[in-house]
C-alpha cells in the first residue's frame, strides 16, 4: 500500500470580486463541499487581504479534512493574468488597481499548494469545460455579458491567453464604427457598449429619448432603469422592452458571425445576468448570426445558456483554474 | 547499426492554384531541391489530375535519389479542409467545385508516404513558422493579400482549425456595416472587398469616380487599373494613389485592433502581391492599429513581411505542412 497514489479530492476556487471575494471547496463533480467569503475592499494592503482571505478559508479546508484534501486553488479575478499569476492595473481593487500584485503567489506561499489565476470570463470558459456545457467541446467561445461583456476562447481544448496572457477581450471589438457609443475602455462603438447589463440600459434610455412609444418603462426615472427592468417589461408584452432586447440580439449575433470566421467554434456559450431573459435574447442572437455568417459557417455552432448554477457559477469557473494545474 | 533510424531528408510541397500546379522536394531548412509543375486545369477527373502529377513528380524524387528520401507531402490547396484531407466545393478548380475530394488520399495511395492538406493561407502560415520570420512564434496572425485576403491564425503553436477545418476566414469579417461593397462570399462589406488586391483597383477606381484630383491613374481605361498600377502610381509620387494604399492600410489596421482582441498575437505577418507596395502600406497599418487598438495591445504586436521568397512562398508553404504530419 505504500505507493497508492495521495488521491486530493478537492480544489479551492476563489471569485474575486470588486465587492466580495467568495471561496468554495469543490469537487471533481463541480459539487460544492463548503463557502466562505469576505469583503474585498475591506483591506488596503494586498497582504492583509490574503491573511484575511487564509484565515477565513481555514475554517472550511479543516470541514472537508484538512489541506492534505486539497489539490489546488483557482482565482478568476479582474484583470487576471494567466502566465505571472498576477492581477494587473486592476481599476476596481483598492490594492490592486496601481500596479502588478502577484496574488498566486502569495496564496501558494501561505496555504502551501500550487495556484493558478486567470480573468473571470476564462475561468467562466473553464468551468464550463469542466463541469457545464461545453463538458468534451474542443472549440467553443465563452461571451459573460454582465456590467461589461468578458471572454473566454477555447481552441483545440486549449484557453486563448496570446502572447501576452490577454487574448479574448471580445467585448472590445469595435461594432460601430462611426458615431459609436463610448465605452469605458476610452474608445467608442465597442461590444461591451452595446451588449452589457449597462449598454442594455442605455439602449433603452435611446429608445425611450427618441421615439414618443408608450412603454412600461416610462413610469420610471430614465437614469434608474436596469437590464432587469427591460426584462421584466419585456416579459410583461412590453414591446419598446422587446426591441432593445432584439436590438441587443442582432448585435451579438453579427458579432458572433465575426468570431465564427475566426476560430470556426462548434458553440457559443452565453454566462451572466442578461441570459436570464432567455429567448427574448438568444433567438435574436441566432437569427442575426445566420443572416451574417459565412455561409460555411451558418448552420455549425449551438447557442448554448452556461450549465453552471447563476450564484455558484463564478467560485465554480474559478475552482476549475485548479484542475488544470 | 541495424537499429539506427532512417532520416528521410526532404518533403514535396504542392502549391495547387486555380491556374498552376506547382511541386517542389524541399529539405528541413527550407531549401527547393528540384520544381516541377502541371496545369491544374487540363483534367477534367481527379484521377487524371492526380496520375499527371505523380508522373512529373516521379522525374524530380528520382533526382534527390527517390521516394525512400521523403518523409510527406503538404498541400496547400483552396478550400482545403486539413481534418479530412479534402478539397470542398472550390469554385475554381474543374474537379473539384462540385463535391468533396480526398485529394491527400489519392496522393498517399499512389506515392505511400503520408500527405496533409490544408488551404492556401494556413499552408503560408505554417511555412512563416517553419522557414520564415514566424520562426520561434507561438502566437502570429498571417493574412495573405492576394486576389483575396486569406488568413492562418497560430495560437499556442498550433493553426486553428475550429471545429470544422475552416477556420481562420479573417478576409470575410464584416468591415463596413452601411452600403458595404458587395464581396465575392455573397455578402457585403467584408475585409476582402476592400484589402484585397481587387479591393485595392476598386478603391482606386471609386477614388478616380467620386474626385477630379488629377492622377497618373486617369491614363488608364478605369477597368484596366490593378492593384500594382496603383502602386507603381503611388511610387511616382502619385497622391490619388498614395491615398488608395493609406485607405487599404487604414482598413488592415482596424481589422488588426480587432483580431488582437481576440488572439493577442505578437506579430501580424502579411504576404502576398500587395505587400509589395512596402512601407505605402505597411505604415497606414501600423499607424491604424495604434489608433484602433485597445491599449493592452497598443504596442505589443510586431507589423511584418513574410520572409519566404515569393514565387517559390506557396511551395515552401505547402511542404512545411509535410513536416508536420
Amino acid at each position: 500500500m505504500e505507493n497508492q497514489p495521495v488521491i486530493k479530492p478537492y480544489v479551492i476556487g476563489l471569485d474575486l470580486g470588486g465587492t466580495n471575494s467568495v471561496f468554495g471547496i469543490v469537487d471533481s463533480r463541480g459539487e460544492i463541499k463548503a463557502t466562505t467569503a469576505i469583503k474585498t475592499q475591506a483591506y488596503e494592503k494586498v497582504e492583509d487581504y490574503v491573511n484575511a482571505s487564509v484565515d477565513a478559508l481555514q475554517i472550511i479546508i479543516d470541514q472537508v479534512g484538512g489541506i492534505q484534501n486539497i489539490k489546488a486553488m483557482g482565482i478568476g479575478a479582474p484583470n487576471g493574468n494567466y502566465y505571472n499569476g498576477t492581477i494587473e492595473f486592476a481599476p476596481n481593487l483598492i490594492w490592486g488597481h496601481s500596479g502588478i500584485v502577484p496574488l498566486a503567489d502569495l496564496f501558494k506561499e501561505k496555504l502551501g499548494i500550487p495556484v493558478a489565476l486567470t480573468n473571470d470570463a476564462n475561468a467562466a470558459a473553464i468551468g464550463e469545460m469542466t463541469y457545464g456545457v461545453a463538458r468534451g467541446m474542443k472549440n467553443f467561445i465563452m461571451l459573460t455579458l454582465g456590467t461589461g461583456v468578458g471572454s473566454g476562447i477555447v481552441v483545440n481544448g486549449q484557453l486563448v491567453y496570446g502572447c501576452d496572457g490577454f487574448a479574448g477581450e471580445l467585448g472590445h471589438v469595435i461594432m460601430v464604427r462611426e458615431n459609436g457609443r463610448p465605452c469605458g475602455c476610452g474608445r467608442k462603438g465597442c461590444l461591451e457598449a452595446y451588449c452589457s447589463a449597462t449598454g442594455v440600459a442605455r439602449t433603452a434610455r435611446e429608445f425611450l429619448d427618441t421615439t414618443d412609444e408608450p412603454s412600461l418603462l416610462r413610469d420610471m426615472k430614465a437614469e434608474d432603469i436596469t437590464s432587469l427592468d427591460v426584462s421584466i417589461a419585456a416579459g410583461k408584452g412590453d414591446k419598446l422592452a422587446k426591441r432593445v432586447y432584439e436590438f441587443t440580439g442582432e448585435m451579438l449575433g453579427e458579432a458572433c458571425a465575426n468570431f465564427a470566421a475566426f476560430s470556426s467554434p462548434e458553440a457559443f456559450i452565453f454566462f451572466g445576468g442578461l441570459t436570464k431573459a432567455g429567448d427574448l435574447l438568444m433567438k435574436p442572437i441566432v437569427k442575426s448570426y445566420r443572416e451574417h455568417a459565412l455561409k460555411i459557417f451558418r448552420d455549425k455552432p449551438q447557442f448554448l445558456i452556461s450549465g453552471l448554477n447563476g450564484s455558484s457559477a463564478a467560485v465554480l469557473g474559478a475552482s476549475a483554474v485548479g484542475w488544470e494545474i
